[in-house]
């Protein structure tokens, strides 16, 4: 309830164009509330909500900290915390700007998976220093989705977070991008009847998504994939390699192809695209016929889905005006809703596959516009935390 | 929406003498929750509150900070910070165990001004640490809310994060105390026909509570204000003292009395209790007549209201089941509201004072019994925040 003075005054600093575009009206006061679950009317309840109550409560908790999971609302909450270093395709616009999209995360927690999260935007700094201030949080949530924090740092604040904290720490650009790209690449294969371990496949983009849709296929098994980064094939003849990309080089490209994306695309079963760059249509061309085509990026992707659709079997895209949207909102709500019903103290690999082989069965018949459900599909969330669930 | 598995483990775990207990019934599942604010029922919306739509909220924040204030939940947000090391009377609990306190707060925060406050209990550590995690998160809230952290700590950490952070940061066990005994000494004045500054006062309780209600007692005009540690009488000649109690030494005592609580108490006319120690009637005894008494130590004040009574002219206690509760409540919810509402950067001592009024003066005639507004009245947040608006 802010005073009309405070709103009028508010208002009066906003230009006149964005108070009629819907999108900003949509934004306006923000898209998040904190409220209270329990009644508070009368001295009563103040005497058991407040002191001298909840002194009990402390107490309780202070001798058997198990107890907090029950008696404080920890155990549903979980923190999206950016530093504001790569908010969606903008870069590095800072923590104020990346609040209206850790914000959007939240109500898409909410509304998707009955999961209360908590937007923290922060001032970023060090490996060092963010590490400590959200490993210094933790005692609140009971698990933390990293948000939009530039690669390589990611990489690291999330190994040392979850190296600190006995909560699930999950990089949700990293492993939930990789997750819904494994269901979609799951029922792609079954599409075009293929074994999808035995294809040729490429990643365009050695940042956040790449790295760990490259683990992930490693994981089930792909033997020949090539990660590709700006300046062409990640392999171990190249010497401007260090630390995830390097690893990466050594895990990946066993015909130690060298040279640019079109090198490496020539002959590919599977393109999948998280860079932002544009891949030019002859080098599709050179691609093996009825492949698969993931153009990722968002809003151009990086090849347009009817020239992807002249050579490859299946296209998919991160846009929701075409068909088979790469969208991490099938996999992130109830791998935490999955990690914090069974208290798991990380989200492992063997929770990510299957989430990966939950959302992908939850297509009946795949077809080549429809390897993945719609992000609408209200058994996705719950068919994503009983997998997890079952692997803790 | 836990699954009905993990409600089931969750609860195995609670030992059956707390299921049964009223207070940890109205704790269980914790009392706060996130929801969204706007609707999300369809494609449109998605694209309207997260991506594509939220790129251009966030480019424009980017490209003007302010606009954060109109199109996220900042403005309207708190964070409620504790690192547990002075939780109520429990001491240093740990974060964990302060938790529910803080999600009371919460509670109070929207139940009695419309605050979004997210309670944030963080492991505690030096003040540089505190400091630097705390300010780090600062992008995402309007304010900071302060909460049951050690003196001295306390103030320095108050102090430097104030001075690094551009929005308000009120450590409540101070001030929002102090001005709430300051609303109860102005009305107590006025049943007694007395004129506050010229009346000799006694606080008992160097920590947080004693420090601000010291300060805001001295920019009143009190001029015979007596200070007393565990030890005695803060006064120049002891060795023994450093920091803040150096200077709130050199800050008080004119007539430099020496010695102990029993010392200062003979002749006083006020004497107000934040200590936790007992005070014997003998001591009380000793006081001027028809004087004021304020023993807020809770559960157990320092001398008991009864005993008080039979020397005092009025007399407060900080518990709901006597006349007189000197409650924090009465102060922060509109502090904040009138902070947030008018932009304010900070709590200055020119708002503290005016809240103080604020309070006091919704007391039309007070009387013995009297001296405070009812914590439920609804009048009390919006005069608060008013009278905060008004000094910015």
């Amino acid at each position: 309830m802010p005073t009309a003075e405070a709103t009028a005054r508010a208002q009066s600093e906003i230009p006149a164009e964005l108070e009629r575009d819907p999108v900003f009206v949509a934004h306006e006061g923000g898209k998040t509330a904190m409220v209270a679950t329990k009644p508070l009317v009368d001295r009563d309840d103040l005497a058991r909500l407040y002191t001298p109550g909840v002194a009990k409560v402390s107490s309780a908790i202070a001798a058997d900290p198990h107890l907090a999971d029950a008696y404080t609302a920890r155990r549903n909450t979980v923190a999206v915390v950016s530093d504001g270093t790569a908010v969606l395709g903008l870069g590095d616009i800072g923590p104020l700007a990346a609040l209206p999209v850790m914000e959007g995360k939240a109500v898409l927690f909410k509304q998707f998976a009955g999961v209360d999260a908590v937007p923290l935007c922060i001032e970023t700094g060090s490996v060092d220093e963010i590490v400590d201030a959200v490993a210094r949080l933790a005692p609140s949530f009971g698990g933390i989705n990293l948000e939009d924090i530039s690669a390589p740092r990611c990489f690291d604040i999330e190994e040392r977070l979850g190296r600190r904290l006995g909560i699930p720490v999950f990089h949700d650009d990293q492993h939930g991008t990789a997750i819904v790209v494994l269901a979609g690449l799951l029922n792609a294969a079954r599409v075009l009847s293929r074994d999808l371990s035995s294809m040729r496949m490429v990643i365009s983009g050695a940042g956040a998504a790449g790295v760990a849709i490259a683990k992930l296929l490693i994981a089930v098994g792909v033997e020949d994939l090539i990660v590709c980064d700006s300046r062409g094939i990640l392999c171990r003849g190249r010497v401007d390699l260090t630390g995830h990309k390097l690893k990466l080089a050594r895990a990946t490209n066993p015909r130690r192809v060298q040279g640019s994306l079109a090198d490496a695309l020539a002959g590919a079963d599977v393109f999948v695209g998280v860079s932002g760059g544009v891949v030019p249509e002859t080098d599709i061309a050179t691609m093996a016929l009825q492949g698969i085509i993931f153009a990722l990026a968002n809003p151009n992707p990086e090849v347009h889905p009817e020239v992807a659709g002249r050579y490859a079997g299946v296209v998919a895209t991160g846009r929701s005006d075409y068909p088979n949207q790469i969208n991490n909102v099938l996999a992130f709500p109830g791998i935490f809703r999955g990690a914090l019903d069974s208290g798991a103290a990380d989200i492992t690999e063997p929770m990510k596959l299957a989430a990966a082989h939950a959302i992908a069965d939850l297509v009946d018949i795949p077809t080549p516009s429809e390897i993945v459900p719609c992000v609408f599909d209200v058994r996705v969330a719950p068919a994503v935390a009983e997998a997890v669930a079952r692997h803790v």
